[in-house]
This record gives C-alpha cells, sequence and structure tokens, in this order.
C-alpha cells in the first residue's frame, strides 16, 4: 500500500469521525431518540426531557466534556466493577502506547526512514511512498540500527510487565474493597449443591437438610431445592407476552379512530384466555413443585459468609461424585433453562459446541480470504478482468486497498459474537454472567485467529495447520509473514477501529429499529429497556487493537499514532455510553480482568516470538540469542501473576469473610435479609403469577408478585 | 536363549530356594539371630527365648503355616493400613496373573507353539530349542490364530480394570473405616501453617494469635511456633550419643578384667563433660526460642477435626502468597531440619535434586549395557578373546546368560532405593513419610525407565531421545524391541525376582553387620532396633515384576508361570516379613495405593501399545484399529478412578469429620488429649533434657523428658 492510499483513509475516516460527533450531539438531544442514546439516564430520572426547540438543533461537543469528567468512583457506582475495570482496560492500553508511541515516532521511525534497503522513489512526494519505507523492513541485513529495535523491545516488554502487576493489583485490591463496601447479598451466602444423592423413602429437600444439619449444623439457615421447569417456563413466558399485549391495547381503544372495533368482545376474550393461563400455570406448578419431580440440586443459604464459604471448599462426602459444590451466581442472573436440561442433554450440547466452534472458525476463512484479494489489486483484476477499467482509476483503487478490505471483515465479524454467546448458552453454564464470559473468551480467541493468523498466513488451512505442528519454525515464519501485513493492519486500525467506536456511539442497529419501529406504530413512553453492556461484544475488540499494536509496534511504528488516537476515541465514547446507555445486568466482581491480562501477555509474547525470527532472518545471532530469555521470563511474570492475584478472583478469603461477617452483627437490617434470603434462590417460574381477577389489570401489573418474578 | 538354559536356571533357583527356607527356617530359631529376624516380636515381648537345644536344628516349615495364618484385620493391627496395601499389591498381582496365566499357559501358550514361523530344531528334545518357539513370533503375518490374542488383550484389559477399581474402592473405604476406628490424633486436629507475614512489633506467635482468634475464633485451639535448631539438634545428638557410650561402659567395669581400668576417672571426665553438653544445649534452646530467631510457620491446632479441615481448605489472607496452609504430619514424623533450611537452600537442593537423578540415569546405562553384553555371547567373545576357552564350556556359557546378567543387574539396583531416599530428603517435604512416598515414586520410575526402556533399546541414550521425541513410531518400535528381549526377562523374573524375595527373607546386609558387630563386641540384649518397612525399596521391585507380567503376557506366556511363583513366594515372605521384623514407623493411611494404581495403569497402555505395534507388524490391519480404543478406555478409566477416589486419599470429607467430632464428645480422655495437643509440636530439640545431675544415670534415661525427646 503506499502513503497516499493511507492519507487518503486518515482523510475520509477523520471527516467521518468529526462530522458524526456534530450529528450524535444534535441526534442525541431530540427527545424521540432519547430511549436509543440516553435510556439508562430516562431510567433513572436524570433526564428531562426538554421542549426548547432551538437548542435541540445546535451543535455542540458538551457531551465529551460530560463523558470526560466523571470519577472512577463515579463510574463503579453506576456501572459497578465490571465496567471499571473495562474501562482500565482502556486507560492501561492508553499509557502502553502512549510510551510506545513515543519510542516508536521518535526514535524508530526515524532509524527505519533513513535505512537503505529500499530505495526511496520520489523525494518531493513522499505520499508516492510505500508504507515499507516506514517499516523495519528498511533496514539492512545486520544493520547495527538494529539494536535499537532490540532495546525497544526489551523497554516496552518491561514496561508493559511492570504496568500489568500494578493493574493486576489494583483490580485484585478494587475487588476486595467492592466486597467491603457492599450490601449483604443473596449469593455472599449461598452456595449450589450438585449430585445430592437419592436416599430411600426422602425428598431431596429432607436429604439436604439432614445432611446440611449434621455437617454444618452451626452454619447452615436453609435451602431451595431446584425443579424442572423448562416447560413451565414457557408457558409464563407466553401468558406474559399476552398480558403485555392486553395492556398495550388499552390506551389504544380510548382514541376515537378505533370506537368501532369490538373492543369489549375482545378483551373479555383475552381476559378468559388469560384466565384459563393462569389456571393452567397454578397447575403446572403444582405438578412440577410436587416431590420427585425435582432436580438432584439445591441453593443451600448459612447463617455467614464465613459458614457458606467453609461448605464451599470442603469436600463434603465419601463418595467424591455427590454433593459437589460450586459459589452461588447472584439471584438473577440464575440461567435457569440449565437445570432442566439432563445429563445427556448437556454431554451433546458440549459436544455441539466444540464442533460449531471449528466450523464457525473455517467458514469464517471464506470473508477472510476474499479481504485478502482486495489488498492484492493485480490478483482481483486477474480475477475479474472486467473491472480493470474501474481499478484503473487512482482514487478507486485507493478506496479499495484501504477501505473496502477492513468493511467486509468488520461486517462479517459482528456476527460472532452473538453466535458465541449462543454456543456458551447451551455449553452447561449456571448463570449469565459465566455465559458472558466464556463467549467473551471464544471471541477472544476467535478473532485473534480468524483476523490475525488467518490474515498473516493467507494461504490454505492446511499451511496454517502445518505451522503449528512445526513449533521451532513458528518464530521464523511469522517473521517473514506478519511484517508483509504491516500496510494492512494499519489501514484496519485507521478504518474499523475509528468506525468500530462510531458504530458503538451511534448504536446502529437500536437506532434503526426503534426508527422502524415508530414508523409502524406510534411510541410507548414507558416502553423501553435500558441494555446491558455486551462485554464479550467488546472486550475481544479493544484487546485486538492492542494484540496489533504490540506485535506491530517495532515492526511498522506508523501503527502507533493510529492506535493511539483510536483508543482515545474508545476512551471517550465508552465512557459516553456508560454514563448513558448501559445497566449493569450483573456483578462479576472484576472477572473479566484475567482475560484481559492473559491476552496481553499472548500479545507480548507473539510479539517476542516475531522479534526472535526477525533478528534471525537479519543475521544477528548475537540480539537473537539475547532475545530468547524474554519470552521465557514473560511466561515466568505470568505464571507469578496468576499464583499471586488469581486465588483472589477465584474466591474470597478468609480474613475478608469474617471481617464482613462482623460488621452485619451490628446491622439491623440483617433479620430481613435473612427473611428474603429463604426465598431469593426461588424459581421464577414456581413464583405466584396473577394477571386478572379480583384486581384491576393496572394494578396487577405493579403487584409484587408480578413485579417480583421479573426481576 | 536357549529352553536348556532357562531349564538351568530355574533347576538352580528352585533347589536354592527349597534349600535356604530350610536353613532358614534353623538359623530363625537361634537366639543370637532373634535380633536379625524375630526383632519385633523380640519387642514385643510376644517371643521367648527357648533354651532346648535340640529342637532349634530341626528344620522345620512351620514358620510358613504361621505367616499365612493371620487375617488381614490382624495385619491392620500390627502394621497399619500401609502395611495391608503392600500386601494387596500382592494378592492383587496374585489374581491378576492366576487369570492371565489360565489364560496364556492354555491358550496362548500352545497357539504361539504350533505357529510355523520358526522351524523346531530338534523334536526328541525340546530343551535344545530356543525360547521363541514359545513367543508370538512363532505366529506367520496375517496369521487367523492372532485373533485369540487379540481376545486375551481385551479380556485381561477389562479384568485388570474391573479388579483396579474394585481394590482401589476397597482402599478408601478401608482408609475411611481407619480413620473412624483411630483414636484421636494430634494430626487429625493440626494444620502447618507456612508464610505467616511479619507484622511490626509484634512476634511470630502474636500474629498467629491474632489472625487465627480472629478468623476462626469458633475453632482456633493453639499453635507452636517453629524455629532454627538444626545446630543445637547437632549438639542434642551428640550429647545423646557420648551419653549412651558412657551407659554402655556401665556394665562392662563390673566385669574383673576391667578391674585395672581407671573407671573413677573417666566416669567423672565424661560427667562433667556431659554436664557442660547439658549447659550448652540449654543454652542454646534459651537463645534459639528468643523471639525474632523463629521460621515464619507454625503448627495450628483447632478444637476439632471440621475445624482443622475448615481452615486447611479455605484460602486465608487478601495476599494468597501469605498464611499457606497444608495438612500436618504426624508429630514424630516431621522431618525438622526442613524448616531450618532458609528459601535460597531448599531452591538450590530442589535444582540439585533434579540434576542429580538425571546423571543417576545416565550414569545407571553402564550396568545395564554390561548385562546386555552377556546376554549376546559372541559380542563377548569378540570383546575378549581370551576368554573364548571358558566360554566354550556349555555350563558356563549357559549360567552366564541364564544367571549372571541379572545379577549383576540386580546389585547395581541395590543402590538406587537409598540415593533416591537420600535426595527426596534434601527436596524439601516436611514429613518422612512423604519423602519415602516421593523416593518410591523416583524408584518406580527409574526401575522402568532404566531397567525395562534400557535393556529393551539397548542402542544409544540418543536413539532412546529420538523415539521420544516421534511419538507415531514408539508403538512399532516398541513392538520390534520388546518381543526381542523376551528370553532376558524370563530369565530376570527366575533369577533375580526369587532371588529377590530370598534375600528380603534372610535380611542379608543387617544379618551380616550383626555377625560382624557380635565377633568384635559382645551383644547387649537391650540393644537392637526394630527396622521400619521401606516401601520405597519393596513397593517398586514388586510392582516392575507386575509390568513385566503385564507387558509379556501376551509376547511370551512361558513368563507366566514363573511371575506367578514369585508373587506366590512373595506373599508368604513378606507377611512373614511383617509379622516378625518390621514395625511401622508412620501411618500414612493407604497413601501408597494411588501409585500402585497408576503403575498398573502405565503396565496396561504400555502392554496394548505394543500390541497395537505388534499388529501392525503382523499385517493385521483390521486387529490394529480395534485395539486403539482400548488405551483411550483404559485412560478414561484411569481418569474416572482419579475423580472417584482421590479426593478420599488426599482429603477426609466433612460427613466423616464430623461424625469423629460428635463421638469425641462423650470421650471421657478428650480434655486430656487437649492437654497434650498444646505441645505436641513440640520441636524435640527444644524439649528439656537431663544426663546427670540429681537423679541417678538409669533413672534419667527412663525418665519422661528423655524418652520423651527418643519418640
Amino acid at each position: 500500500m503506499l502513503l497516499s492510499a493511507l492519507l487518503m483513509s486518515v482523510g475520509i475516516n477523520s471527516c467521518l469521525c468529526v462530522l458524526l460527533f456534530i450529528l450524535y450531539s444534535v441526534l442525541r438531544k431530540q427527545p424521540r431518540n432519547y430511549e436509543v442514546f440516553l435510556p439508562r439516564r430516562l431510567a433513572n430520572g436524570t433526564y428531562k426531557r426538554r421542549r426548547n426547540k432551538v437548542a435541540r438543533y445546535i451543535p455542540s461537543l458538551k457531551w465529551i466534556w460530560k463523558s470526560w469528567r466523571p470519577t472512577e468512583k463515579e463510574l463503579m457506582e453506576s456501572s459497578g466493577l465490571d465496567g471499571v475495570v473495562f474501562m482500565r482496560m482502556i486507560t492501561f492500553s492508553l499509557k502502553v502506547f502512549l510510551f510506545a508511541g513515543i519510542i516508536g515516532v521518535f526514535v524508530l521511525l526515524p532509524v527505519n526512514c533513513f535505512g537503505d534497503q529500499l530505495t526511496v522513489i520520489d523525494y518531493a512526494d513522499w505520499s508516492a511512498n510505500s508504507l515499507d519505507l516506514f517499516s523495519v523492513a528498511n533496514l539492512k541485513v545486520r544493520s547495527q540500527w538494529l539494536w535499537v529495535h532490540f532495546g525497544a523491545i526489551y523497554l516496552v516488554t518491561v514496561f508493559v510487565c511492570c504496568l500489568l502487576y500494578f493493574e493486576f493489583r489494583y483490580i485484585a485490591l478494587k475487588r476486595i474493597e467492592h466486597f467491603y463496601s457492599s450490601k449483604p447479598k443473596p449469593e455472599q451466602f449461598t452456595i449450589l449443591v450438585r449430585n445430592i444423592p437419592s436416599s430411600d423413602g426422602s425428598s431431596v429437600s429432607d436429604t439436604v437438610d439432614r445432611f446440611f444439619g449434621e455437617n454444618h449444623s452451626s452454619t447452615y439457615f436453609s435451602h431451595v431445592v431446584i425443579h424442572r421447569t423448562s416447560k413451565l417456563r414457557s408457558v409464563v413466558d407466553k401468558a406474559k407476552k399476552l398480558y403485555k399485549e392486553v395492556k398495550h391495547k388499552k390506551p389504544v381503544k380510548k382514541t376515537p379512530m378505533r370506537f368501532f372495533s369490538r373492543k369489549d368482545n375482545t378483551e373479555g376474550h383475552y381476559e378468559s384466555v388469560l384466565q384459563e393461563m393462569e389456571q393452567n400455570i397454578r397447575l403446572g406448578q403444582a405438578e412440577v413443585s410436587a416431590p420427585g419431580k425435582e432436580v438432584r440440586a439445591a441453593f443451600v443459604s448459612f447463617k455467614s459468609r464465613y459458614g457458606a464459604a467453609t461448605a464451599l471448599h470442603m469436600p463434603q462426602s465419601i463418595n467424591p461424585t455427590y454433593w459437589l459444590t460450586e459459589p452461588a451466581p447472584e439471584p438473577h442472573d440464575v440461567h435457569w433453562p440449565f437445570f432442566s436440561a439432563s445429563f445427556m442433554q448437556k454431554w451433546l450440547a458440549k459436544i455441539l459446541v466444540v464442533f460449531a466452534c471449528l466450523l464457525l472458525t473455517i467458514l469464517f476463512l471464506v470473508p477472510v480470504v476474499l479481504v485478502q484479494g482486495l489488498t492484492n489489486l493485480p490478483a482481483l483484476e486477474f480475477m475479474f478482468p472486467f473491472l480493470s477499467l474501474i481499478l484503473s482509476m487512482k482514487v478507486v483503487s485507493q478506496i479499495i486497498t484501504g477501505y473496502l478490505p477492513s468493511l467486509i471483515l468488520q461486517t462479517s465479524l459482528k456476527v460472532v459474537p452473538p453466535t458465541m454467546e449462543f454456543l456458551s448458552s447451551i455449553q452447561g453454564h449456571i448463570c449469565h454472567s459465566d455465559i458472558q464470559k466464556s463467549a467473551c473468551n471464544k471471541v477472544i480467541w476467535f478473532t485473534i485467529w480468524n483476523v490475525f493468523f488467518a490474515t498473516v498466513f493467507s494461504g490454505s488451512a492446511f499451511y496454517k495447520l502445518s505451522v503449528i505442528l512445526d513449533p521451532k519454525q513458528i518464530p521464523l515464519k511469522l517473521a517473514v509473514a506478519v511484517p508483509a501485513q504491516a500496510s494492512f493492519f494499519i489501514a484496519y486500525v485507521v478504518t474499523t477501529g475509528w468506525t468500530d467506536t462510531l458504530t458503538e456511539l451511534f448504536r446502529v442497529v437500536p437506532f434503526m429499529v426503534s426508527y422502524i419501529k415508530r414508523s409502524f406504530e406510534p411510541s410507548d413512553e414507558n416502553e423501553f429497556v435500558v441494555p446491558p453492556m455486551r462485554y464479550h461484544r467488546d472486550t475481544p475488540r479493544v484487546l485486538f487493537f492492542g494484540l496489533l499494536g504490540i506485535t506491530y509496534f517495532f515492526l511498522a511504528p506508523l501503527i502507533l499514532p493510529f492506535i493511539l488516537l483510536y483508543f482515545i476515541l474508545a476512551y471517550i465514547i465508552y465512557r459516553n455510553q456508560f454514563m448513558n446507555v448501559y445497566a449493569p445486568k450483573f456483578d462479576t466482581g472484576g472477572m473479566f480482568w484475567p482475560m484481559i491480562h492473559y491476552t496481553m501477555i499472548f500479545s507480548l509474547v507473539l510479539m517476542q516470538a516475531i522479534a526472535i525470527g526477525l533478528f534471525a532472518l537479519k543475521k544477528m545471532e548475537l540480539a537473537t540469542y539475547l532475545l530468547v530469555p524474554l519470552p521465557v521470563f514473560t511466561l515466568l511474570f505470568n505464571e507469578f501473576c496468576r499464583k499471586r492475584f488469581m486465588p483472589i478472583f477465584t474466591d474470597y478469603p478468609a480474613e475478608v469473610l469474617t471481617k464482613r461477617d462482623k460488621e452485619d452483627r451490628n446491622d439491623p437490617t440483617m433479620p430481613e435479609f435473612y427473611n428474603n434470603l429463604v426465598s431469593a434462590y426461588k424459581d421464577p417460574a414456581l413464583l405466584p403469577l396473577r394477571f386478572s381477577g379480583s384486581g384491576s389489570r393496572n394494578d396487577s401489573l405493579t403487584s409484587p408478585l408480578l413485579s417480583f418474578s421479573e426481576v
């Protein structure tokens, strides 16, 4: 790719950015867009619907300032520790690329530029030069200038590792602090017990009571046995949907246009259907709750956090396959359908997921290969001769090489996170947050494999496998293939990176959906949902740009300013979204950080492997040998961090638990908490439900019964 | 090897066996041999020194009957669960080889014999035939008879796996039963805590008290901080030795012969030296016990077993590298020198051990290659031409090929267990039983590698490595190499196996030592030690014969009767030794079984790999493919057993602990137990010691102080 094509791309995108920023500032002020751009503040009641028509259409960039302002503490309060962890991932990257950027732009770039491997085509017009002129490819074999790169690699590795250590420690401490400052929560007092053995003549409930009453007598409090409710749940959901529909129709019939509709009959009909459904549900609940129909699992609650942890950590039974314990998720986070699946179903689902992931990976090679074809114009002309006329136009060819490839890639990448989330949901996780974590992990590795490696080794899938099977050759092959794709990834950052954040800001899909919806039916002001942040979609995306920045920082330092700009954009926009759009749906207590940490370590080791290969190619024997300890030390450092911090992320230590327990003793709200604890883990499908009957319809919606079951 | 050579070997060894059995029955009745052959019964007082001179010299085999008779319960009482596990390993092998033996001798052997690959040299004289005639080598390529072997392999695998499952379950239940029936023991109530953080201004003892008082307030009982006592211990040991010497001299001076000796002066001199030492020790104890000199570790005791388990399993501190917990060993089993070593010393020792193990493995190839040379007579004659005259004699050559090789191998193997025990002792284990377990593991793998694989792949060490690096080729290479060594290993079983057990019966080294000692100084009747069973020496030995039997059962079924005979001998002799010789030194509660189980699984998989290679060589494609699932299922079965039973071996479950705790509540001896618990884990070097002074000398020996410190 030529410098001019890159500049073109940068130009288009910068203009787009500014334009869209201004457009956004106008759009978000329109009351009918509030549900799309400010749902959270609307739900909180902190945003009033202004009716001042003039101010609405004046563009301003005040929102940037507003999103910049909140402190981390405020973010913590509004979006939980998970939000903080997400934002810290971005600030972490900012720090890394500020440091790497200074080294890259002011030291490595001049060194590369004044190398003499490639000839400068036209001194007068720099833009006509290839981007390779700015990369390490411009240095000769055995050039002593390579020692500068060597130093930079060591420096950046040490910097990133130090930062990773402090960040891990910071978030671990935040996690503990978060626990200290949290109110008593049911999941802190509860564990999930599975594989409860069947004993003759007594129900699961009795067995649980007896076992924990005997073996954890001093701390055992109560339990909730889990029932198989998948069928019942579908009936309940159907009833709720119908009820919503009926409720919606109510304001409609007041308009004079519908005066002739057979409202009374329709209403009467719905009423009777709902009553019948209610009856069915009540029967179903009684049937499901009958003894012998339970799943052999229960949520067991304890009098103290210490008691719950004791039962969680201790082996329970003489037969170690019985009475398996695990931490309980938050009550509203439980993935109930999981419990309805039989062992065989779970097992089959797991195998299915593995195969589906493999299939997705292979199918995804199609768009990747297509993208590769676009960056290679002569090949494209050869394949589609009729395009040669269009392709010969300079602007078109520059757009095609600089903009289109990554757009195609990006569009096809959009389907990956929902697919992975679906796959994770049938894989056997007991709560939604686990599903998201698992999906996040899948998307990270999918992106790294299918975008990075598939682009780099743009040969057949078989060739890629052959690379893996010969581990010694990996650095050399990487050193050949990775620098060759530098210009593609620079363009990728400029185009995909920047548009990515803008799509996030505009919430393109919800915006379009709400627009279409409004054209068909008049909107109901109260009818909107505050969306949750989809960490499994955004975390891998941000991490991937971090990986690109780290691997290319010494190969093509030109990438660094663009990466840095990407992270600045991301910082502003995601903060804005956290404050205005997303509401936290669950609280994992920063469990996403270890994933981020491991991906960073992977990026470092990958960069080091490429460096080893490159120095070997450039025939710098001494430098090559001196680089070999670097990945070893990085992995040892990772192992140290894992030992030092991971235990805090898996379990809270005794020290912390007893301190919280002691504080509770003086808490006057504890009796009430214990009262709620008994039923906190009741399956929502088994809660009493009432749509019709004695109460008026509006009452029943806001009745504690229904609202409770909808938590 | 020819059949005649094998028969010669069998003949020599059978005669030896019978002769030595008779000799043993006479020797053990001689009062002066009691310390060697019956130390345990002597110590128990269950064996009276008979003075009937005639009966003493009449050989009898009554001892065989006596050692056969005791039930498992009696064995459990006298030798603990470890003794039972050891004997069950032998009965397990007996069952396996009885089953495999019947199949091998009555089905496989005839099939092999009547194959037509090798020509029978002389029908009249079977003994002139090669042993290969009885092995699978005698079957042609694509012979349909090989399906018999195929069936046998499946049958034996299934039989061994079933037996392994039931045995693992039996021993796991025995372990629980053993726990139920045991008296309250300090180690059940105690955990070892390491990496206690230093807090300003307070001693380790205070820190421990505060931490456990706060975080485990309801169960915490007491603690003992550990001190660095290696120097002090050497002084105490020296003093004890000197004291023993003085004590020995006492009866001597009463004999009239030593009337002229300057006994009073000598005694006075010793007395003053002892007094001085006592003073030194007291000063040393005070110095070591001073605050600031502690190791940052402590034995922490709890009021109940449940409390100790709670603290053991729970993560303790916000910093997961502090307050590390592990189960406490029995008080007399603690390996105190471990605590005196600094972190650096431990780390260096670990690296040293790894290198020492590697070095030992390489050095050991020398005797193995030598042994290989002996089985290959022509090569020997070529190397040492002057031997050709002797080697041409038939008897000599048969002894050399049939007897000598394994004798050399065996002699050099004798040094391995003590070496491995020494290496394990400096590796950082906190108790003697862990050292023995670790040494046992080392010896098992050393034996398998250096005796089995080194013999089988009798090429250079480099060639062996190349086999490992190419995993696909392993079965084929094994299938070529393993059957070729069949005759060597048959001879090995007959010679080494049988002599091994006889050496064990005769306790050759202790016998010789006691004989030599007696010739130099008159024996003291009370001066003998009951030796502990050295599991790390005997377990690998027995297991290795199991491995040989399993791998060769279908290759050369002729090995099976000899293996069976070996196990019968081992059964009688080890039972005899458990009853008469060895006293248990520690109680691991059957922790050796998992090791035995894994070795058996390894043997099975090795056998299956060889079978796959062999069937591939014999061009039985279908059978080869049908055999591939077998190792997969064996490994899955192993994984299942690990999941199902291993947790019982690592920790006692809550169910068991609370049951025992409840029983204790009615136990009137508990107050006394708690009194002793406080000081159970005091370092013996820090206990008060008194050799001289107010009490008489004999008193001080039997005083509770000294006897306690000598536990």
